[in-house]
Order: C-alpha cells, then structure tokens, then sequence
C-alpha cells in the first residue's frame, strides 16, 4: 500500500467555525473548571535505578562473558545518574510498585492481579484525581455527561476503564476510552469541549491514568529511566454554567505518523508467539530523530495557532508542555517566546515526575496556575507519539 | 473505594441542544454520506469449526484421561453444528487466518508479525474499507479532517491505529483511537458528528478494524463460535456540503459498568507473570446475564429515545442492530416494533459474519440500505460490553 511521508495540518480550532457563525445562537464554549492529581506513593531516585540497573548490568556481563569475549554477545554499558539527568532533566519518578523496579533480578514493577470485583489499578488512581478535582469544582457528580479515559495504555480493551471510573464515581451518561499516547489528555479536552459545544454533555470528566512503568523496558540505558506512574483529571463544564475557570481560547490536534516511539505489545501477540517478550513489545524510541522531528513541528504549531486566534505567544504568562525532556521542553520554549524563559515561565515538574505520557501537560498546568488573576493566558500543549501534537490556549476567568 | 450499581442514563442527543437554541445559527447536523466493508479471504463454517474443536477435546481428554477418572480433571464436552447455530445463529464467520483456527494443535489465528515499515494488519484492513468508503463518496481526501479507529481491541498503544490509517490514505488534520468494545461504532458516529457540528472537521472518516479471533478462546465450547473478522468505515459530513446520504434524527449513547463481558489481556500483565496466559486473558463472557439485563436495556433505550425525537420505533423501515446473537436481536426487535419484525426488516448478518463487535450493525447498515428512499427511516444501534449501548437514528436524504 502507498504510505504517502509527510500528511499536513488540518485546522481543527472552535474559532474558524465561529467566525462563519452569523447568527444570534454561538456554540456555548467549554471551560476547563478543575483539575485533579493523584500521585503514586512511592518515589525512586536516579541513583536508587542506576544502582539496580548497573547490578543487572554486570550480572548481565558476567553470565555471557565467554559470549562477550568470543563477539557473540554485545557487553551491556553501565549509567549514571549524572547521564540520566544532564539527558532528560529527570531526578526521580513516582511509581505504584518500587520494589521490583529496583531489584536486577526483577527489573519491572510488580503488580499483582485483583479479582474482577475490585477496582482496576489503573481505574483506581483515574478515579482519586477525579475525586480532587470533582471536590475542587464543588458541584455534583449528576452534573456530569460523560467520562472520557485519555490515556496511553489500558488495562485491557473491555469493559472500557472509563466506564470503571464513571461507576465508581456514580456519574451518569456515557464513557468511553481514548488514546493517542503523550498527545491523550488534549485530544481528550478538545473531544470534551465538542460534547460540550454541542449539548451532548453539560460537564465532562477527562482521566489520564498512567502506568508507564509498566510498559518500559528497565533493562534499556537508553530509556529505562524516562518514565513515571501518576494520574490526573480534568473537568470541563458549560461557558453559561461554569464560575471562574479557565476560558479556551483555541485548539488545535494534529498528527502525523512515525514510527519513532513504538509498542507492538498487543492482543494478536499470540497469533504470532515468536514475537512474544521480544523488545519491540515494550516503549522503544528513536531519541534523537523524534528530538529533531518533533520541537520545529510543535514549536511551529504553537506559534501559527497562537497567530490565528489573536494571541501574542510572547505574552503568554506560562507553558505547561508535556513533560518529554528538559532539552526538548527548553527548545520550545525558546521557540515559542523568542528568548530564553523566565524562571518558573515554563513549567518543568519532570525533575520529580519524569515523563508521565499523557498526564505532563495537566500535571504542569494543576500544579502552577493557582496565580493567575482574571485576563492573563497559558498554553497547554502535549506531543508525542503518533507523532501527535495538541495546543490548548487557556485564559483565566 | 464505593462502587454504586446502578448508574442511570443521561440523555447525549443533539436535539435537546437544538431545542434550545433560539437564535438563526443552528449547529451543522453530521451526514452519513457513505460506508465502506472489508470482508477477510477466509470463511469457516460451524462444521469446520466444530470438526476441530471435538478433535481438540478428544485429544485433551486422551491425554488427560488418569485425571479425569480420578475427578482432579473435568472432562471436556464436544460440540456439535446444531447447538452452534441454534445458540446463535451463526453458520459462519469470516477470518483472517483459517488454517490455525481449525488446526486442533494450535487453535488460534497465526498471523506472522509485519516489520514497522509495513502496514499493520488491522491498520490494513480499515484502510481496505475506507477506500471503499471513500469511492462510494467520490470526493477527495483532502475533505477529510479527522479519523476515528473506533474497535474494541487496538493492535498497540502506540503509535495510534487512526494514525496508520490516515497516513495510509493521505488524510490531513487528525486521529486517535477510541475503544468502548462493541458499540465503539456508534460512540465513533456520535464523536465524528459533534467535531463536524462545531466545525473541527468537515467530514470525519471513521474506521471499525476487528480481528476478533485474536482474542477468542478457541478452546472454549460456549464462546468459541461467537466472533469473526472484518472491518467497516463510515464517512460523515457537514449537512450542508453533502450531497444524499443519511440524515442523523438524534444520537444517544449509555455505559453502564458490568463484568460480565471482560477481557484481563493488557499491558500490566507483565507486572503478575502468574496470571499471563490464563483464560481471563481472553474474552469471557456470562452469556445468560448479559442477555437478561442488555435486552431490556437496550430495547427501552430505542423506545425512549425514539419517543424524544418524537420517531414512531413502529413505523422505522429497518432496524440495523449489533450482530450479537439471534436471540437476542430477534428480541430486541420485537420489543422495539411490538410486533415480529416481517423478513428482512431486521437484518441479521449474523449467519455469514457471526458477531464481529463494533463492526456488526455497520456491517448491516452497508448491505441493507440501497433501497431506501428519500424520507424513510432506519436505525443503527450497538449494545455490548461495558456495558455500553448507542442508538443513530437515521432518515435517507
């Protein structure tokens, strides 16, 4: 089949719909109204990694030596935590099981099933961001329409985790599940502002759970310290409704397909069991070209959004980017606002949290917009694999 | 963590939005403007089937025969063609691999894993029925701005199944995948109609890949039968570019958490080695509960919304249902007409296609249609597990 390279942009803004609107009767526009945050209880330091992963390292080297010296088998190269974090910026990360992460004989979290009368894991911590943000926002949970789960990773593919989520909550309405990797949780507000828009829901719950450890590969130099656990929520309710909040002045989704961040684990495994436990079947990145594809796609995104919908991206107050790396965050930045960033301008949380997929962007923006006063503006823009890339324009009410 | 069991259902339809609009600019109402079917190459009747699954449990029986006689093993009971079809209505089902299927040593679908430079299987097939899709349409691609790969099991996390497909096809703008199992199809059409209502698309091609052999349990003697291959596609457009097609009367859609359709294959079940492989791995199903509490369900969701939209459910030319089980759509539809459905009123693929998950009422909807004329009425609806249900009711242009 052909497999044309280079598919553009679409313009996917509410704005351009709004402009032709020549009537009395505009969309009702969505307004992000909280967000929640659940943290992992457990954090695991670069040195308490490299500890593990160097033992396994020359565990490794040892038990193939005869194969090393005969040019059999590559000799596996030890890390540092000065390498990890001069790389990412990454200090630690949050995980929901440590132990196995940092033992070299296990080298993967360790998360032992539940009965199906349980809550999911993954469910659980979705509903305790809910939770903060259903309790920040301050109204019933009836007032909610639907629940949509963003994430890159279910649990499994049915019942949908968002319908989990939405029973233990006691929402009504519908549910459903959507991924589009580190570019989910946009995505996810943008199809919530829809449902909005349209009167399908009067208020939309958006999870982003995220078990990232659970689909990296620990044994990897060159990854095995990138990723966190953690979850967050988004609650979007109705312009005419909401108090305070957050107004969207625009967004805009994009994709553009690359196999440059790439998982082939999936359920037609079995149907090719040779595959099975191989590492393509865990998180696998081509760093470089996704560092050098994907900072001028989203930078430019960013830049010709920000100019269609009138807003001076220099004059933005704050960026909550996805959190994929500090040279990558720091290049956009530098992109977007023309110079260097102010401190505490764009927002950096993965010293503590690493990379959490879908979760950076509203990880950045809960944690570091409580100073916003009426009229000022931020950009929420996630990227990543796919490539997928979502810029969300916010302005406090 | 509290798990309230009745969640009700909130009302997700475009007409109450519309209702309340008094000013000159309505919302642009979404066209089913065409529809396209994959049919895979193989097709394996219920005698083929059954031939290898009694050969399966004779030799399981043989080898487990000490076992067996000292009661530490149940012995396995075989099939036959009769209770096949009369359980279901199915007499076949169509697949992408037969030769595994009906091999009793293996039972399962072999399909050899691809490289990342080629197209993936799944990705393939929805391309394949987009086309046709897209043909039937006879407009460009560049009118596309968004796709939707609603399926109810993704071949990987990521990068996203739509994005494959849209750069397969050359499609701008953007793509995610969303799973809510078997009504995936009719939650995409409602998605796919809110983004052209607020104009974040012009039309939205929206694809339904399934291989759900890939995870049935062939080995089962209640549900081995159940699921076969295919994939459909579904064009929508703004009301006011398109030319014929399907105006949507109203959308309606509704989760409700049930653990009586449940898959526990994901990712996570790395992070508990035990449990890899065990049957919860594979669709499961309490086929007796699921049609007692679905049925009504489902047929009172049809009445109650035709109600709304102020549609006579007698008076409706087809009814297009997910291809659940004959039982059970023979039911539905009863309830919905109040009356036995005359032949051919409510259309059952079943027998051909068997159940093929978010596929099966589209599937209906694309053979069943051509005769319609201007004025006439349908429905397409989806019910499965989630719970999850959604009703499109649609009148031709």
């Amino acid at each position: 089949m052909d497999r044309p390279t280079e598919p553009g942009r679409a313009r996917t803004s509410l704005e351009g719909r709004r402009a032709s609107v020549t009537g009395t009767a505009a969309l009702p526009k969505a307004v992000i109204v909280a967000t929640g945050l659940y943290t992992p209880p457990f954090s695991v330091s670069n040195t308490e990694l490299v500890e593990a992963f160097n033992t396994y390292v020359e565990r490794f080297n040892a038990a193939n030596a005869e194969a090393i010296a005969a040019g059999e088998v590559a000799a596996l190269a030890p890390s540092s935590p000065e390498f990890i974090e001069k790389a990412s910026g990454i200090k630690a990360r949050y995980v929901m099981n440590k132990a196995g992460i940092v033992d070299p004989e296990v080298m993967r979290p360790i998360l032992p099933e539940r009965p199906n009368e349980e809550i999911s894991i993954l469910a659980e911590m979705a509903v305790e961001a809910a939770r903060q943000a259903i309790e920040r926002w301050g109204k019933p949970v009836s007032e909610i329409g639907a629940v949509i789960c963003a994430a890159s990773n279910m649990q499994r593919a049915y019942p949908a985790m968002a319908i989990e989520v939405q029973q233990a909550l006691g929402i009504d309405g519908f549910a459903f599940d959507m991924n589009v990797a580190c570019s989910s949780a946009t995505f996810g507000i943008k199809t919530a502002a829809d449902f909005i828009a349209t009167g399908s829901a009067k208020a939309v719950l958006m999870v982003n759970p995220e078990i990232c450890s659970g689909h990296l590969n620990f044994t990897d130099r060159d990854s095995h310290f990138i990723f966190g656990d953690v979850a967050t929520a988004v609650i979007l309710e109705a312009e005419n409704q909401a108090k305070d909040g957050w107004e969207i002045l625009g967004t805009r989704l994009k994709t553009q397909f690359s196999n440059n961040i790439r998982n082939n684990f999936g359920f037609l495994n079995r149907t090719a069991p040779e595959g099975i436990g191989a590492k393509d079947k865990l998180f696998v990145q081509e760093g470089r070209k996704v560092f050098r594809e994907v900072v001028p796609m989203v930078s430019e995104m960013i830049v010709e959004h920000a100019g269609d919908i009138g807003v001076d991206p220099t004059g933005l107050k704050r960026l909550w980017l996805h959190q994929a790396n500090i040279n990558m965050n720091d290049l956009i930045a530098r992109k977007v606002l023309g110079r260097d960033p102010e401190p505490g301008e764009n927002v950096i949380i993965l010293d503590t949290y690493a990379n959490t997929s879908s979760a950076g962007s509203i990880i950045a923006f809960h944690t570091a917009s409580d100073d916003f006063a009426a009229g000022e503006t931020g950009l929420i823009c996630s990227f990543g694999a796919g490539y997928s890339a979502g810029t969300v324009f916010v302005r406090k009410r």
